[in-house]
């Protein structure tokens, strides 16, 4: 880098990295990780460079998914079961969505959330689904060779493992299912339809009010979970520090990502799966109905969800708890030093740099910085299949995360002691958890939420023609308004003379036999769904194990390069000890030994013995 | 072992191995295993080891496997579904097996095939099943354990790591993958009906010998398949003997697990999945009727041919190849050895031990004893949901075939050049796939080939009152005769006055409107049976992920060892330059070092440098 010369006139280290790192001018170029080690240890080292190598990889998948996207945009005008919706001539009559108190309405009238719907359910998103788990295999893969890299040319390759904790995580493993359990419970009760009324008429800003409610809540039960966290390892009692920080990290890491996550899990694959059909809703409580998607489905709202807790979890976080605490707390932390200082009442010696640095706040460790990328990086792999923007919302966050926790480390917090490690520990085996389990959310977001399997479906078992024409009116199913249970038909209605009406569903109608029982087609499409969640998981499953297996795990030149360093020790061993032989037989003749390499690049073994021998 | 003391007492290495290790007197022993890697080097040393974890390991499968059939037998005369089979009462007459000259036939005629059938088709193989994926997980990290003990305790701990092949196998892989689907393909039309006749009179007899023939079959291409495998491989150039070595493996264990896998694939998955109905039954090349399975289901042929193959794989490999063939050619080899002698016209010395041992049979490398067993481990797992007495079968032939192998190794062929490996290379890899492969055929096997899922939906879903009565009915489809095209009714039929018959299949009956579809029945039981796949895959892959995470790689106590090893290295580098100074100083007093270990247990480090230093 050229750093050194810098640092040889005069400039302090901490100034250095300041320029070079911590400040936007520089956020097109690599960070400085060597120096980053030197100043803070390996710990936050290993840290940066993590940071580094996620954002960098993320760059393929963003402009994929913008391309996706744009795809989206410029074929949804071709699109026939959204233009279906939206024609009015087809004049489609909808069951009411609620008991009495709504009225019946026509198809048409959600034609934008049709074609909004389109935007990120079409045919590219399942191809971007597999890319994406090949991208996380890939991913892994690279960290691992960079993370081989890294430990080798930072001399920490004779390091011990340390044991792996094992045995009292399942005693409180339960306590924290719990919880979760709890949350999904408290957020389908919380989210029943409490207001008919008013959400039948602003339904979408209704929706988009609870999201943002729902985030606010995510984020203040993240700082709750995070207190559970410790509170449940300390009763633990692990023995060392690292065993109670790896413990309170898996713990916290399960509370934080079940709150983060169960309202995107409770989108996808409860809501309105159990509401019932017209003429017989499932209650609970006497009077709650369950609640429903609006009628483009679930993957619209799943979507704004998933766009809005990323967004408002990346705005607030970044800017309210990294930058605009910091900043409030900090001329009151001034204030009360320079009190201390004179109550001390000792004479007014000057400042110290010391002085100055110990008013800043302390360093808290790496892991929440950690746990905030790892969440990030379940939003990006886990529900990538109904928001193929989720990559480049991540970089964008990214590019200037970096630059944020950078100077939040070089100005805001005091220097933290420096941490020896070998590599990120046990995060990445839970970002390799994440990389499994999002095969399995993906394969069941694409068959579930999304409605690309009925329509595959229609085009190729239940079209007369073999195109989607008539797809809208082979997925709603009738419904006779004599079977409205009573109090439950619309009270006053400006339709008039509606004998029958529909909804979404596949369900036999009134005039059949089994009227209202689920039909052939729904049972069908159900096996077609399921049968794309083994293929596409098998598929995905199989293709990272390809990926993983064709990567090797040491970078060819690393391991010529171990070989050479093995070979120059045995060949130090045999020449050296003549010298130190005949060193001790004229001991005036003092000679100067060189190591067989330079300092930074030996292996710790050679300069252990180097260090002894001369 | 107290082996030592014979080996002083004079007796050879070989003679004592032949002793303790190379006949069937001390099968219930440990493997005397450091004396064989002793004698043989790393390669076999590892080759035994392995073959003892497997075998020891297989035991409790073995019992369970034992209990399960047992079960199925205490249960067999509860079973409603093979008791309703079994009564004449019912009178239920069946379609035709075949065109024409098949008569209609009673259901109660196979109630003995439905009996056998039920013994390995009952809830209990589910669970057996189960403990058969977490059992393969937890083989392979006890291996992974043993391995590093043994790596450990060898000293091979600093051996470098080869890279691994990568590149033009993808060339090749084409090339084998054509001749496993070939292999099928040639499958499915070799077993098509050829005479149906014989084959409906004496249909039993028929698929024995059929599955016979074709095990003999498979015999004898698993030999030219190994040729191909070698000429693949010399046409790549791999550059070194290794590379070569596994790159061979790799091809060899493709081709010969297609061949001995397919036929099982196809009775498992193929196999009467594609026959059509009565009345509307798939013909290839105009005359040939695709094949079905009898009447009870697949799962009974699986069975058979299941236990068939592994019976006779493993009574003709072990006695006609590894016994007999060199019994016969011993003393040809013998006579052919002598007159060589005589032709060379040298002077009549005596035959020296070198000389007897010159005229064994040529090592061939320990590649097809992995593969024997691989292929063995394949059937244990990858089918056990069928047949779960494959891991007894398997125990019983290990157990001889450790001791065949051992005799094999120290009488019948030269003794092999000792070649040092660190491990087991790719064999392991091997495993791992086919462990992971097992997941999933079983989860196929349990929801497509036997009939749990069925049974299960009837009980939950149909049954009026809960119970399995009445799933026989409900399991057979109508067929009105009239509907036979011209030619395909019985000719001449001993049963009168039939109008319906009854075909197994979920089929709406000829009074519906879509007479012969597929009915809600067919659609609702296979989605069951797909969510059962996805359920069975994603528990048993995550049961096996969490062994494999909660059992260390490494032991405690070698960790502890190793640890303390690493100290004394230290030390003993502190102070052993001290001592260097001190001899040099004073040549006279020559002081013996010794090391800070003993040889055996000794790093490879701490030898070395010991070795030069004094």
């Amino acid at each position: 880098y050229g750093l050194y010369g810098l640092l040889a006139r005069g400039v302090t280290f901490a100034h250095l990295l300041y320029e070079e790192w911590a400040n936007y001018g520089v956020m097109c170029k690599y960070q400085p990780v060597d120096l980053i080690r030197k100043y803070f240890g390996e710990q936050i080292g290993f840290y940066f460079a993590w940071l580094g190598v996620y954002t960098q990889l993320l760059i393929p998948p963003s402009v994929l998914g913008i391309f996706v996207f744009l795809y989206g945009i410029f074929t949804v005008d071709d699109n026939v079961p959204s233009q279906e919706t939206c024609d009015n001539g087809l004049n489609i009559t909808m069951c009411p969505l609620c008991d009495a108190v709504c009225d019946y309405w026509h198809l048409s009238s959600v034609c934008s959330q049709a074609r909004a719907s389109y935007l990120f359910d079409n045919g590219a998103t399942v191809l971007f689904a597999i890319f994406m788990s090949l991208w996380a295999a890939l991913f892994l893969e690279h960290w691992k060779r960079r993370q081989m890299y890294l430990k080798h040319s930072w001399d920490l390759t004779s390091m011990e493992d340390e044991e792996v904790f094992m045995m009292c995580i399942f005693v409180t493993f339960s306590a924290v299912f719990g919880v979760a359990v709890y949350r999904i419970c408290m957020l389908s009760v919380w989210s029943m339809n409490p207001d008919p009324e008013a959400k039948a008429s602003v339904r979408m800003t209704v929706t988009t009010t609870g999201i943002i409610l729902n985030m606010l809540v995510v984020l203040v039960l993240e700082e709750v979970y995070g207190a559970i966290a410790v509170w449940l390892t300390e009763i633990e009692l692990p023995k060392t520090t690292e065993e109670f920080e790896e413990r309170l990290i898996f713990k916290s890491f399960f509370l934080k990502s079940m709150n983060a996550f169960a309202p995107l899990f409770y989108v996808a694959f409860f809501k309105g799966r159990f509401a019932g059909r017209p003429g017989d809703y499932v209650y609970i409580f006497g009077d709650y109905r369950m609640e429903e998607c609006a009628p483009p489905g679930c993957l619209i709202e799943l979507c704004i969800q998933l766009s809005m807790i990323m967004l408002g979890k990346q705005l607030i976080q970044n800017n309210v708890f990294e930058v605009l605490i910091p900043y409030v707390r900090r001329p009151i932390r001034n204030k009360r030093a320079a009190e201390d200082a004179e109550n001390d009442g000792e004479e007014q010696r000057p400042r110290q740099q010391f002085d100055k640095d110990f008013t800043l706040e302390p360093y808290e460790g790496v892991s929440p910085e950690y746990m905030e990328m790892i969440i990030q990086y379940g939003f990006v792999t886990l529900f990538v299949a109904s928001f193929p923007l989720a990559p480049a919302f991540a970089l964008l966050n990214n590019v200037i995360e970096i630059r944020l926790d950078a100077a939040k480390f070089v100005t805001e917090v005091r220097r933290p002691d420096a941490v020896r490690c070998k590599d990120i520990g046990i995060w990445f085996n839970i970002l390799c958890g994440i990389s499994k389990f999002s095969v399995i959310t993906n394969a069941f977001v694409i068959s579930f939420t999304s409605e690309f399997v009925p329509r595959m479906m229609f085009k190729f078992m239940y079209s007369v023609n073999g195109t989607m024409s008539g797809y809208t009116q082979h997925s709603l199913s009738y419904f006779s308004v004599n079977n409205f249970p009573n109090g439950t038909a619309p009270s006053s209605s400006l339709s008039t003379g509606v004998t029958m009406c529909r909804y979404k569903d596949y369900r036999d109608p009134p005039w059949e036999k089994d009227a209202y029982t689920f039909s052939k087609e729904y049972w069908s499409i159900l096996a077609a769904k399921l049968a794309f969640v083994i293929f596409f998981q098998n598929l995905a499953m199989f293709l990272s194990m390809l990926v993983a297996w064709m990567v090797p795990d040491v970078p060819r030149s690393l391991r010529e390069q171990l070989k050479k360093e093995n070979m120059m020790l045995m060949e130090f061993l045999v020449n050296h000890d003549e010298e130190v032989l005949s060193k001790a037989r004229s001991p005036k003749q003092s000679m100067i030994l060189c190591p067989p390499c330079t300092l930074k690049k030996c292996p710790h073994i050679v300069v252990y013995i180097w260090v002894f021998l001369t």
